[in-house]
């Protein structure tokens, strides 16, 4: 018998996280055409919507048109992001199979981001998720600013820890552990990603790592949580996305590098890298400007 | 007691891997502001020149002007690239402190960049390294293409521990496993490194890391051959240079990110973290184009 495959699964976020924020405003078609490249190319999870207020963030305007588009395939999984109830409410009326919520783990950037407390953020998580499985979704929660927080610093391994508990005593499926500014190395990684373990143990609760590059760590960051035992990583298509506070910032990890760097650690993904590459120069296109990812310049190795 | 401090040197390579390619000609004055600020910000170790015909690299024409111009500082290190013996003959007429000389490890690579076959190479640093030490010089061998090489792919490990086995019979004093081609991830890092210790137990060879970030594996990478007990990595300030086959694209790791990683690791590394952004930014502006490192971005953390 051969022995078990290494794998992770990778969850493509360029849809949402990578557009939120963009100054390109992409049309439905656009939106669509994106998403079914990363499906074509194998991505198995991908964050399609945002049901947030389309005043406060126009790019994720057409949350339901993008759902009512989604090609169906019977193995990839839609999600959307839902920060509160109207939120859920407005998900659960969609095709979704995956809610992802958020809460920030310091009170000042909760409340500055969400005009709430960590606390009243866990509570909504809490009042979410019941309903949410209940309807037969999938649940996750980003912690974010996990590893540090713009406005406090540092944030205590402790702090992130008893939230992670408290996330999964709401019955939530999955709890992902954010680097949202970019300052992660491997060693704090798996300092945390085992604080959290430890905090989840017991619950169903799974573990996800989302990190960025902000600082040029982030590759470094994402490789540490798979060698730590996280099986689940965040990325976007490009390594668009993910810097609302620092827009000319590198934020996310690009999925083509991050699968360049697993796949060649023997680690596999079921992403086609000839086919991100090729969806991440459309994706440049679209957008109108160059792309943060580097596998599309370099090429893959050893050369076909 | 306090514990051991952990901590790292850093070989800074702007001024010549940095340069040697570069579009961009410095006047001999900028070159020496340009290593005058590498010092000021706490490098030890800086490869300064290149010892190489210079009508096929104008950038590297001033070598002994600049060596006759180097800021004299007991605490810095200087390097000159040393590819044959006529380059050793320029090298030993000057006040450099060491010498670091190149081995490809394809005989398709050497051929291709140095005319002559990996073997030869090797003769070459069997001849110059005994006149080196005579002469009072410390002396370095880069092993280049020890990850990948552009022409003929995957490089086997034995091959690589088997060159290492060689160089360090010649006495050489410092054997540095080089990714030219920015295709190492951390467990092959940790696989190689490991087979090249093997190699050159018993010797006096201590081990260095040179590695690029062409797709996005660099940092990852240069943490890894840390944890792997190699203590000396090499780093370009702005991550400029690194890439004569791909100009293009990204080569060297930055300094500053490397420094950031690093420290925030816990490990220091003597540099000035802050003083390598403003020679970082001081940089681009003498190359008239924006360099690849995103410290100088995204600033440090925590906020100060």
């Amino acid at each position: 018998m051969d022995a078990p495959t290494e794998s992770v699964t990778i969850v493509e976020v360029a849809p949402r996280d990578g557009l939120q924020n963009d100054p390109a405003l992409l049309s439905t078609e656009a939106k669509l055409e994106l998403i079914e490249r990363c499906a074509a190319a194998g991505a198995q999870r991908i964050e399609v919507a945002s049901f947030v207020n389309p005043r406060r963030v126009p790019q994720m305007a057409d949350a339901e048109q993008v759902i009512a588009g989604l090609p169906q395939r019977a193995d990839t999984s839609y999600i959307g992001l839902v920060l509160n109830e109207r939120g859920f409410q407005r998900a659960e009326q969609t095709a979704l199979q995956e809610i992802n919520m958020v809460v920030m783990v310091t009170d000042e950037f909760s409340q500055r981001n969400q005009g709430m407390s960590t606390r009243e953020a866990i509570a909504a998580v809490a009042a979410i998720t019941p309903a949410a499985k209940a309807a037969g979704l999938h649940t996750s929660v980003t912690m974010s600013a996990s590893f540090g927080c713009p406005y406090t610093g540092e944030v205590p391994v402790g702090r992130v820890a008893d939230i992670a508990a408290e996330l999964a005593a709401t019955g939530v499926a999955e709890v992902a552990i954010a680097d949202t500014i970019g300052v992660a190395v491997p060693r704090d990684v798996h300092t945390r990603v085992a604080a959290v373990r430890a905090a989840v143990a017991g619950t169903p609760a799974t573990l996800r790592v989302h990190v960025h590059n902000t600082r040029n760590t982030g590759y470094a960051s994402a490789l540490a949580a798979y060698e730590a035992g996280v099986t689940v990583l965040d990325s976007s298509l490009g390594g668009i996305g993910g810097c609302p506070f620092a827009p000319n910032a590198t934020g996310n990890i690009a999925t083509e590098d991050l699968v360049f760097a697993l796949e060649r650690s023997g680690v596999h993904t079921g992403l086609d890298l000839d086919a991100l590459c090729r969806a991440s120069e459309w994706l440049a296109g679209v957008l109108g400007r160059p792309v943060p990812s580097l596998l599309p310049k370099a090429g893959g190795f050893p050369p076909a």
